[in-house]
């Protein structure tokens, strides 16, 4: 076999069999493929398309080019979860000690991706103490002894997916569908967990930006898993605008704790309650979603679900005393009042441009090397459907470096579209696809 | 300026601009930009295409991205010719002496390609002592003295072509007319020659497959020709059978020779002469068609077309004695005839077939350091319109390798196509663009 065949098998628009998808991502594991020869098929694949065959064999043989995480000698009732990514998106913070709370099992390896900011790992290590870099043994007895843990991915889990990523993200050849599919299910595949539960966001904060690319990405997800003996499903919702109020590090742990005290987001509520309903139906707990939101509603009021988080922290080393007294979380020694020219209501806020504000501000990273700062952040005061007069602080910003606030400030005011009536209530959630 | 931004910008649809392909051609010549993101350029474009103005900008900056020829201190008035290539190809052998004896400048540079037979060059190298590898000094001075030469390509003419090349051979991305067009028209221009004579073959022994094709890519190549100030013409043939009888080396360097001796095979006769009227009309010498003609067979008639041939091969330390004694050439050991089992009239030689049958014999070469053997070759006996009885030979082949008679003989046995009737004659000649 030979790779130039492949390449122009696929330029040429014809499907790759189970073989030639095999040859090319051994050769893509051991270094035997050049990467000009990769990059022009992954360009080849961006026009041409693969079908859903072909997703599930990349799938597979990306999830087996390295390590494979073994569960079962846990359970074989694990629940794992992964998002596509968004601003202010602390949602698993929320889903893990809920869903354990309740009794499942659930598992949950990040990466320490690249963005505008943290993800949830770095929002988890803004806790003073919070230990994520787990070995596997520890993961799993720690998973065994709390029903849940949450450990950085330093393992090579899906080691093809990993050098493929890195290639497509400088060949323009990210925003394929089945590349990202095979991307996210094979790093499912290797965590071991299985059921799945996949939160896909579309929307300016998203780096999908239609419902019907993101269903068209979800589908082939969900079949691709399925195929590969995972229960799965996703759960598609709009990143139009950030998720609840707060968007960094430090702040969003604070408005986790505030969620599982009962102080709920709407925006957070929604979509997290149909994540951890569609849980609990994947592991046959409660079938019906009624009951499911009913019961969350207790795991929240009898203070359960936050007991659980308290007991993930203090597992992890973390300072579990932040619960109580969030002066224990790094600060920012300038909190700035963002200030409204406009009256009106609030009919949008720009997830991207209010992303990009706190990326400004030291709340993410552009290189892996960069360190980030914990503290910073911001608070949106305002939210869609809001009324504002002229003179109302919008969003408060926290940040360690003066000179970033003006370009910050700039971004968020024009991240607020005001309109003169109150835009009616919209539902997040787009569809689930089972 | 970024590549990824590029690479994006032709991957959704859009032209680039004189900026654009300029840094581009600047990171091909420097290396400054990553073989990866090269081919998922290269990529990007055959599904895009480039527009004329592309294709111009490509051509200028490739051609100015080495060395550029100046030949004005000889003439302002020089030809030179350049074939697509083609099985059998050996016109440009009897173009050079013939608009050479008719006083015209000719200037040929030519590339030591792979291919299944060897290049211009490897048939001229099979004549002993035939020296090719000139320094410009050499080459020009030759030119002035005796109004051709031909060197083979050993300076860095259009190196940004041949780090394209290098890297189109393995990545699947030969076959796209823009690239085509501006690999051969840049290479032309950093040759020299103001007048430029294109040979566009298409069909089985051609990398072009369909006349609309071919006509596609001299439309362009013309076009951009004339943009970057040359007097330019392209014509368009036929290869779907070999052109003339002989393929291989020494014994098309026979054919060459009869046929300015006057033995012409119609087909050879028809490429050539219409090639060598274009470069007449080019520099004002004959405009007329007919006219042209009926001076070239001058040429030929009263043996200074032959003569002039002769002059190339001891300017350039040939032993000139071949011309009258083909004994002086290389000789292969076996020569060894092919027998049709069939009754009819051959109404088709497959080209593709018999160029495999010829490298099998020893002809050409795969690797840039495998060595070619000079004698080896395939003479067709028969040809398109030729009656033929079972038992007549239709070829002769010519190898030092027994082992590879049998596979040879069944290829050429299979290139013929034996019908019934007479095929009608047909003409080789497409279209000429001006």
């Amino acid at each position: 076999m030979k790779i130039i065949d492949i390449i122009e098998k696929k330029k040429h628009g014809h499907a790759l069999n189970e073989e030639e998808i095999k040859y090319f991502i051994d050769g893509v594991t051991k270094g035997t493929i050049e990467d000009y020869q990769i990059s022009s098929l992954l360009m080849a694949i961006y026009f041409r398309g693969m079908n859903t065959d072909e997703t599930v064999y990349l799938t597979k043989y990306m999830a087996y080019s390295g390590e494979v995480l073994n569960l079962e000698d846990i359970s074989n009732d694990i629940t794992d979860k992964h998002s596509t990514g968004g601003v202010g998106d602390k949602i698993t913070l929320m889903f893990l000690p809920i869903i354990a709370s309740a009794g499942l099992y659930a598992a949950k390896l990040s990466g320490r991706g690249l963005g505008h900011t943290g993800g949830t790992i770095d929002k988890l290590e803004s806790i003073p103490g919070f230990k994520t870099d787990l070995s596997i043994e520890e993961f799993k007895t720690k998973v065994k002894e709390h029903k849940t843990a949450i450990a950085a991915q330093t393992m090579s889990l899906a080691p093809a997916d990993g050098k493929l990523y890195a290639l497509r993200d400088v060949t323009s050849t990210v925003d394929i569908i089945p590349l990202i599919a095979s991307s996210v299910v094979s790093k499912k595949i290797a965590s071991g967990a299985n059921h799945i539960i996949l939160d896909v966001k579309y929307g300016s904060g998203a780096f999908i930006k239609t419902p019907e690319d993101a269903e068209k990405l979800s589908k082939i997800m969900v079949e691709t898993g399925k195929r590969l003996g995972r229960n799965i499903s996703a759960v598609i919702s709009s990143m139009q605008e950030p998720l609840g109020r707060a968007i960094g590090n430090s702040v969003e742990i604070q408005e986790v704790i505030e969620f599982l005290k009962g102080n709920m987001e709407s925006d957070l509520k929604e979509v997290t309650y149909m994540l951890c309903s569609q849980a609990f139906e994947k592991s046959g707990k409660i079938l019906n979603k009624e009951e499911a939101y009913k019961y969350i509603d207790e795991l929240i009021q009898s203070g359960k679900a936050l007991e659980k988080f308290k007991e993930i922290i203090k597992s992890q080393s973390g300072d579990e005393r932040i619960i109580n007294d969030y002066s224990l979380l790094p600060q920012a020694k300038i909190k700035y009042e963002v200030k409204t020219d406009k009256t009106g209501f609030v009919s949008n806020i720009d997830a991207l441009k209010v992303a990009k504000a706190c990326k400004n501000l030291g709340a993410g990273r552009e290189k892996k090397t960069d360190t980030i700062d914990y503290s910073a952040g911001i608070y949106l005061t305002k939210k869609t459907q809001d009324e504002v007069h002229s003179g109302d602080t919008i969003a408060i910003l926290y940040t360690n470096k003066e000179t970033a606030l003006n370009e910050a400030e700039e971004l968020v005011k024009s991240a607020f579209e005001i309109t003169n009536t109150k835009p009616q209530a919209k539902s997040l959630i787009y569809k689930v696809i089972n």
